[in-house]
Formats: structure tokens, sequence, C-alpha cells
């Protein structure tokens, strides 16, 4: 517990203005009632004293042995119902603290045995017990949204809603669909090889962005939790100017919590520990800022018009026109002069190149 | 032509019941209408001749430099005209053909320079593009239904839509998503390190699985299309098991095509392009032998119910149970003896060592 | 200790002839010297009692956080010098015991941060580790060999001698490059898409396979240690086809250990854990079979002559013949038929379906 | 040819020193020789007019059918004597343009089906192949130094001499290995998730750094080409402060060519590509400039101090201490204080900082 008081007076000496929590990692397992009210409320004199806020809260379903065939699709009935309720009581504490967001990771939920485990059915019991959660949290007013994070593996051979899209597929098939979105962390997408930053514009796309895991990883292998940019820096930046500022032709920005997900190397003492946790946020503002000169830079935005970025948004067909329309208009396709269609650049190259000098501050 | 002519014969012969084709394969681009009919005239009487069928038609819209910045989300917008006419035309011959799916795969739909590509808006020109040739296929009642085909990479540096999960995610939102599903490819799917069982389990629990692409592949590389089960044998069977046999404890299967669709290594002459095609066609046939043989063993099902496996369909909550009763039973929670469910074992071990006990045909 | 006991009496129970281990898995680390002799007294006395032997030994130079930058490589000199003497305070261990090989997996001799360490000094002092500790075992009639094991990360971002080659090229480096060989383990060069039988055969190739560990592992990804065949299993046909036949056209086999080194699912008990133990050997048992049947298989040799495997043991240069003769050869080159070498097959899809087929036990 | 003479003049336009080239490119396969002449004087005219030079050259032994089980390891005897003929010829044009490197790429030197390819012979040809080749450069005083050029995959299923490490390895093999080293492609590296940085330092370290190919890649998968720095940014940084500072506390750099092998875009014309030639430049003398700000600022030099990355310079023994010593050194073991010694921080943390700072220009 002082652990965690500690860490909410230095974050706030860094310039962090929240802290997020695993159920487990705050009040140790097996805590009697008194305990945890004692630790609540010491934590909650901190957050007071310090200023700072609790936006996020989660449960850890994946250390204790309990949980080792998952949590909610866990073939063992019993277990799924404990974990029901393990986090019905921290939500409540959520819901104290006054957390909006309730974050999902089913890091058990999955497999290695492919033939051990009926994943529609496990999407079944996902389903109801996020349903039910999700009832829970509106009958008490807690007012949370609920956040899956999708991970492909690790812990388990084979994850469920193992990315970005697979979890947005699934929460349509949710009752209360319009409060869950997801939480996507920047190394599980690399993990499976998968461009983070088109994933967030799918989620975005959706209505469904409702918070973020920014850290680092260096493609597939072990899940590494690098400091944010430390893994692929470039796609780091086209991540900062897709939240900061939205579609290059307009369209909505990232409105919620800029959280970092990481874990200091196992190399460093505390004071590498603090290092770390400020390079995460000093590199974010750094990009924010270089986007920001990327867009206001004239060059560019001729750059972005010689692509056509904004092309795209012009719908295919013409305003009100109809399939037979297109059809019928020659010029489309008989008449379709392919040669100046095939032989056009689209300037990408140019793009990236007046991208890499802004990253690099050389503009 | 005389090739598509010629492979219809052969692939008779070899037992296989239809053949799929992208309209370029069949069709030269360039062709003049009268060409253009001749060739169909011819194929069609080979068809008629051989007792082969059509089930399914694509469209290329990836060789052709004019979609070098994708068809449908094409910067240029000439571009997605031209590609949406290609298509229509295309439609009509499968609807002349008999078949019933229509795939779409967008192999050049993405990006390699974030900043080029406005996610969003290509969402928006896929989804137009998707709406209108649905609209297209219902006016003109070609009983067509879409299947979209997800890949991560190559040839663009990301594709848009890259794995089973983008794509159900994105079938969401379409006007008539009722009639589009998708076809996932074995490759495709295992170039991002995710579990192809798992993926096509979770397009079956949401009604999308309309048609299946089988081949091969080493983990995250090139493309490889190697034969169906030359990359993860002992994931192909738990495939095939879930194609043929559905859910451990019942659940429906798959019933439409098996498709393959691999390319012959480089090192073979036409020989070895046949011996391949049998290759694919006897693994299917095998692997469904024996996951036959698995489910009607006694003691895999005796191992299934020491898993536990069909105890993942009873829901977590009772019959008729409310969360507040669920909160009121102290032996989900407050009286729950941790320390057995801890310690017990789930028996995928016995399971798995079962499965490759058929799989190899040592039972 | 009373661990050590049990599985040796287990695993002789299941048909093993060994065990390997790691000296603190054995002896606790922070044991007394009394402490330590009982428990190898007891071990010693249970080897008699089952027959087993302890063929391989190795340290752990890993799990305590005094290794955090690596043993032998920590920027630390006081660290690099308290592991040699952990190492050779374990090889006298190794020596009484009677094993031959004295394995050096450098798990955390690596680095996260490239600025952080010079990869140059850190071979320099990895040799000069291994070349004092050769010469400790020379000295003292130990008779140990040594054999690295490669790995690409985990726990290190980056891991030094990451694969077969690596470690290969670096023993030829050591002043006792003789009698160090390598101990390849399978997941590993998974987790960098590297292929096993390639690999064991470059190590055979330059005399260095010195000791195998077998697992299985599905690409990269964190380190599964799966149970051997459960990871690609028709490359562990390959694997144990080059290990129990050689090369087709002869060329010695393997001739040392099969070790397995896999980890029990975290989701068994200890039913499962010997479950999987036994789905290991009997693993290997039943491809060892198929292989030798693989071999004996009249059109298998046919198949084999046709792709022509054994013509590329025949030298390009005739017995004595020059380059001058090779440039006067005009069939060579300038009157050479490039059409038939263009158009001929090389029969590796019929070979590789007749594999398929052995390994499934359908011939 | 036009091409080649346009692409001198205009990569001398853009600052380049030197072109490099396949056989192929240069001279049309089936040329007569009289042609092959007439492109020989316009080509050599060209360079003597630009005043650029080729310091390197390379065969292509992939592109035609006849290599499609490979050149020197093709099981086809005629075939390896075909490209041994053809390697020749154009190590004479190498050596007439005053080339110093020859490059191999045995792109197709591999496999796809394992039982197909017997890798210990197929390495006798490949050394049977480099020995013959060193021989006949010796011979005519070509003065030419060979690089292999290693790569996991694509277009073969498993190429051999797939890494740096096993590149080395079979160096050491070889009858003039002193003539032969490796020309590592960054990308290819990537494929198989290893760091380039640490394998040029191993190749340094070795000897054996002869030439590079500088390009960028996104992890696993197809074989990318992108342009230096678009894949991995951090780590292309450290790559040039090696290549040009040398290891941290000193050691030799990288003294000949930084050659850029990268593809452009499909999506470019040719003012794309000339824009991605440049960016490969510009990109590289930035990182240039960059890290010798980094090695020139005080508080780098102290973090690198602090994080004691020179101490790793020093032998862990110390001069003329023999291993004897060591064992009678208690403080080394017996009475090592480990409790700092784990508790003790790197500064990795922040040397990581200082290194990012310094590569965005933000100090």
């Amino acid at each position: 517990m002082l652990a965690a008081v500690e860490a909410l007076h230095k974050l706030a000496e860094l310039g962090a203005y929240g802290l997020t929590f695993h159920d487990d990692d705050l009040i140790p397992p097996g805590s009697s009632n008194t305990e945890r009210q004692r630790i609540i409320d010491e934590f909650t004199a901190a957050l007071d004293e310090t200023g700072m806020v609790v936006p996020m809260v989660t449960t850890n379903l994946f250390y204790d042995p309990v949980f080792k065939d998952g949590g909610f699709t866990s073939n063992d009935r019993s277990v799924r119902r404990y974990a029901m309720r393990k986090v019905m009581r921290n939500m409540d504490l959520a819901a104290e603290l006054g957390a909006q967001i309730y974050v999902f990771w089913g890091g058990r939920e999955g497999s290695e045995v492919d033939f051990g485990k009926d994943v529609r059915a496990a999407l079944d019991r996902y389903r109801e017990a996020l349903d039910t959660l999700a009832e829970y949290s509106i009958d008490r007013d807690y007012g949370l949204r609920f956040a899956i994070e999708p991970k492909p593996n690790e812990p388990r051979g084979d994850i469920l809603l193992p990315s970005i899209g697979h979890a947005l597929a699934f929460i349509n098939e949710l009752e209360h669909a319009d409060m869950v979105g997801i939480n996507p962390e920047v190394g599980h997408e690399h993990m499976a090889s998968l461009n983070y930053t088109h994933g967030i514009a799918q989620a975005l796309w959706a209505g469904k962005l409702f918070h973020i895991d920014l850290n680092g990883q260096k493609g597939p292998r072990y899940d590494q939790d690098l400091v944010f940019g430390h893994g692929d820096l470039l796609q780091a930046f086209s991540t900062v100017d897709l939240l900061e500022n939205g579609a290059p032709g307009g369209g909505p920005a990232y409105d919620a919590d800029r959280h970092f997900d990481y874990k200091p190397l196992r190399t460093e003492n505390m004071d590498g520990v603090w290092e770390s946790a400020r390079a995460n946020m000093e590199l974010y503002l750094i990009l924010r800022d270089r986007a920001r000169a990327f867009r206001a830079d004239p060059e560019v935005q001729e750059a972005l018009q010689a692509a056509r970025v904004e092309e795209l948004s012009s719908p295919t067909l013409s305003d009100g026109e109809t399939y037979q329309e297109l059809l019928a208009d020659r010029t489309a396709f008989e008449d379709y002069d392919l040669e100046p269609a095939r032989a056009q650049g689209y300037g990408f190259a140019h793009l990236q190149r007046l991208a890499l000098e802004h990253l690099l501050g050389v503009r």
C-alpha cells in the first residue's frame, strides 16, 4: 500500500494526472474487509492531497492459479462465478474512486490445446459475463464504460479476442454494446504484426476507442511493454498525429486519456523506473508538438493535396447518383483512360520524407 | 482459355467438384466483347461436359497498376468508380455461371505510408462500394452472397481489414450486413500469428463463415499458399474437426464448400502441379476421417468430459438467476474454496496426446 | 530436493534414461556446504537406485537479479567474476555426477537498449569466460564438452548468439573450439522463424551438434516450450528423420541424447505433467518408426531419385576438373540447353505428399 | 541500357557516389557478345562522365527458371555448372569496371520441402562454388572480395545461410575464408526478428563486415525493402552510430560503402522513385550528424560511464590472473556481497532517453 501512495506522489511530481491499477495491486488478495477499507481510505486521502485521479480500474483475473483456464470462460463454471463476483466487488471500488472506464483484459481466456476449448461456447460465456456486469453498472448508476483490451497470446497460447478487430466484432453481439468499447495496446497489436494506427482508426470509425494503452514492442515476440516510442517510433508518430489531430481532412480526434502501460526494464533501480515513466510522457509531448508542426507546414498540406488524401473523403458515387447511373457513365469504364491512371504517382514517398523530417525536427 | 478448360477436365478427374477464378484469369484483360463471349461459351460447355460447377467468383483488383493504391479505397476517385464497374461486370458473369458466393479480397486496399491514407475515409468508401454492389445483386436477383477475405499485409505494407475480426467488425456497419460474410484463408491468419481454428469459430459464432480458403503457411513471413496441412498440421486437424464435426458438445458445423487456395511450388512442372492439387484433397479427406474417429473414441469422450469442455456450454448464471442472486450466493465468492480450484488439472495435456495419436493413426 | 528424487523415480518409470538440471534446481541457492553435500548424496543414491544418469548439467545464470544484465557479459565486472565462479563450482558437481555435456544458455547475455551494450566487448568477455572454463575442465580432467544454447530474445529484448548460426560462428573464435558445440532448441529457432531441421543440419555439417533440446513452438511469440511435435509437426518429422537416419544419400546421423526441454501447461496438475512428459517420448518414438518406414519405402526411394536429392552429393566439378576446364566446357554454358532445365520439375511436391502419408500412417 | 545510363546521371546529381547492379540488370539475358560489349562501353563512358564508380557487382541467380531449385546448390548438377559459369563471366565485368566487392545472395539456394534437400550436401556444394570462384579471382588478379548476403526466406520457403550468424559460420569452412565476408541487409535480419545492430557488431568482431545493405522492414513479413529508417528508426540510429563511431569505448568503425538496397513503392511514378532515393541518403546523413552529437554530449558520456558500458572492455580476469587465482579470490564468490549487485541499476533507461532526445533533435 505504501507503494501505491508513494507512486501517486512521485507520478504527480512527474506531471502525470492520474494512476490506474488492478484490484490486487492496491489491495493484497486475502485482505480482511477492515484492512481493505483502511487501504482505500489511505489511498483516497493521497488522491486528494496530490490532485491525482483514477480514471480507469481493472481486475486481475490472471495471476491467481484459480484462473489458469480463464475467468469468464474457464471450463469450470464455479471459477466463472467467482470471477464475476471478483469483478463486481472491484467495480464498487472503481465507482467509489470516480473511475469512468473499467478495463477487461482477458489474458487467460484462451487455450493452448484447440480441442480443449469450445470457442463458440466461450464467446457465449464472455458475452454473458459482460452483459451481466453491464447491467450491474447500470442498475447501480456507476456510470462505468467498459473497455476490452485485445491481445493475441501470452500467457495463453492463443487468447480469445486476439486483436482490435475481433474485440470490435464481439462487442456488436453484446446487449449493452453502446457502453462497451476497446482499450487497444500498441504492443499487443504489434505482437500480431498489425498496424496500430490503422487499428485505432478502425476503432474510432466504429465509435469504440474508449481508452488506449501506449507502449512499445519490437514486433512478434514476448510482450515487452517497452516505453512508448521505443518500439516502432515512426508509427508512434502517426499514432499521436491521429490521436491529436484526427484525420488529415478533418474528422474527430481521440478525446480520452493518454495512458501508458509499460514495464520498467529489469536492469533498472528506482531511478530508472522514474526515468522511464518520464520518458513515456516526454516522448508523447514531443510527438504531439511535432505532429502539430507537421500539419501546420504548408509543404505538408501541399503534399497531402498532391497525394489526394482528402479526395478519399468524397463519396465514389456523386451526390444522389445511383448504381444505374454509374453503369451508364461510359467515362467510368468503357472510355476510362487507363494509361494515365496507371502511370500516375501518388506522392506517398514525398509525404513520408516530410513526415520523417518533422519527426526528426530537421524542418 | 485453353488453360481453364484443361484445368476443368483435369480437376474433375482428380475428384474436385468445382473451380473458382478471378475475372482476369478466365478472360484476358482487354478482350473484346465478342472474344469475351466466345470464352464464356467454351467454358460453359466444358462445365456441362465435366459436371463441374463454379461455386465462387472474384474480381482481380490488384494486378493492373491502375489499382496500385487500391480499388474501392484508392485516393483517386476515378479509380474507385472503375473498380466498382469492373466488379459489376464480373458479377453478371458470376450469376450467369451460377455462382452463389462472390469473394472480395482487397489486397491493394491499404498503405505503406500511414500519413497517406485516411483509414476512416477508406472504410467509408469500402462500405459505400459493398453497399452499392449488394444493392446491385439484390435488384438483379443474382442471389449472390459476398465474402470478404482478410489479409494483414502483402502486397501492401498494411492491408485494411487485416484479420477475421476486423472484417467481421466492418460487416456490422454495412447496410446489407446479412448478405455479407467472410472467406478466411488459413495462411492469411497465420501471417498475423493468429489461430485459424479460433478465428473460424468466432466467424461461425457470428453466423458469418460463408466460405473458406484452405492452404498452408509457416507463420509470419511472405504469403506462401502451401498445400493445406503443409503449414501447421496439428491445427489443420482441429480446423477440419471443427468444420466437419462442429463443437465438442454439439453446435453446427460448416456447411459450405471446402475450397483450397494454394499455389504450386515454382520447382514443379505440370506433374507436380497436379500432385499438389491432389495432396490438398487427399489430406483433407484423411483429416476428416481421423476427426470422425477421434470423436467416436470413448476415451476421447471421457477426456473431453474430464476436461469439462461441455461444461462451458452451461450458462454461468443458473436458469433465471439474476446478478443480485449471484451476489447473495456466498458459495460463489465468500465461501468459495479456492485451493481445490487452484490445484485441479484441466486435462488438456491428455486431450492433446489423444488428438496427436488420432492424427497420426496410432490408435 | 524431494522433488528431484521423486522426479527421478517417476521418469525412470516412464522410460526415460536420464535427467538434466540447473544447479539451483537441485541445490537451493544459499544452501550451506553441509546441506549441499547432503542433497548431492541423496540424489546420487537415487540415481544408483533407478539406474538413471545425468548426461548434462547447466548453470542458472538468469534467475537471480544479480544477473539482470547478464553473467559472463554483465557490464559489472564483479558480476562476471561471480558468474564464472558459480559455473566452476557446478562443473565440479557435473563431473562428480558423470555428466559429459555442460550447457551454456546465456538468457540474460544481451540488451534492450542498443546504446548500453558494446556487443564486441561482450563477445570478448563471452570468449574469455568459455576459454577459461574450458581450461578448467581440461586441467581437472573433467572430460566435459560445452554446448551453447542459442536463443533470439526473452528474457532480454535481444540475446547475444541469437541463432544456431551465430553460436557456430562464435565457437570458431574460441581457444578450445574443438570441445565446444551447440545445444539447439526447436522453439528458440522457431522464435526467429528459422527452419530447425536446416539449422541442425548445418551444425552437423560443422561437427558441432553436441546436444539437442526438443520441444514445440508456434512461431515467433513468447517462448512456449510445448511438447515436441505440438508446434510444427511436419518439421518435427524431418528433424527426427535427420537425427535418426542421417542424410538421404547417407551421411552420419546424430548420436547423442534425445533431450526434451518442455514446460507442462499451467492448466495441468501432476497427472498432466506426467502425461506431457510421456507425450514427448511417445511422439519421438512414433516419428522415429515412421521415418524408418519412410526411408524403407521403395516409392520414397524412387521419389528421392526422381528429385535427384543424392545428385547434390556429387561435386559440381568432375573429379580433378579445374575451373579452367569448366571454362572450356562449352556444354556447361555456351551450348547449355536452358529450356529443358527451365521446364523440368524437381518432384518435391510428390516427395512431400509421400512424407505426409508416412507421417500420418496411411501408407 | 538507357535506364542504367540515365540512372547514373540522376543518382550523381542526387549526390550518390556509386551504383551497383546485377549482371542481368545491365545486360539483358540473351544479348549477343557484340551487344554486350556495346552496352559495357556506353556504361563505362557514362561512369567517366559522371565520376560515379561501381564499387560492387553481383549475379542474378534467381530470376531465370533454370535456377528454380538454386544455382550453386540445385539438385541438378548441370544447373550448378551453368551458375558457376554465369558468375565467372560477370566477375570479368566486375573487374573491368573496377569493383572491389562481389556479392553473393543465394535467394533460391534453399527448399520448401525438407525431405527434398540434403542440407549438408548443399553446404558442400556452396563451399565448392565459393572456393572455386575465389581461386578464379586470385588467379586473374581481380582483387575481388566476396560478400555473402544472408536471408531467411522468400523466394524459397527457407533459404540456406539464413542469418548473419549462419553466413559467418559457413565462411569459416572456406578455403579462402580471408577473402570472404558478409553483406548483411537490415530487412533480411528483421524478417527473422533479429537485431541488425547486434548482427553487424558480431560481423565486425569477426572482421567480416565487407559491405552493407541499408533499408527498412516492419518485422517478420514479406521482404519490404523500404527506405532506410522507414522500418525500425530507433535501431537505424544505433546502426549508424556503430558504423560511424564504432564502439562506445572505442573500437574500429565500419570503413566501406554505405549502400542502400531499397525498392521504390509501387504507388510512385519516377518523381517518387527519386524522392525515395534521396530519402535514403538524407536520412543516413541526419542520423550520422545526430550520432556524432550524441557521442559529443557530456551528459551522454556521463550516462555511458554510469551504465559502465566501457567496463565491459576490461577483461574479467585481471592481467595475468589464472583461474586458480580466481578460485582463490574469496571476494569473487564466498564473500561477494550479492545484495548491492542485485539492487543496483544499470542506467539503460536514462541512456535510451538521451538517445531518443538526440535522435529527435530536442537536445
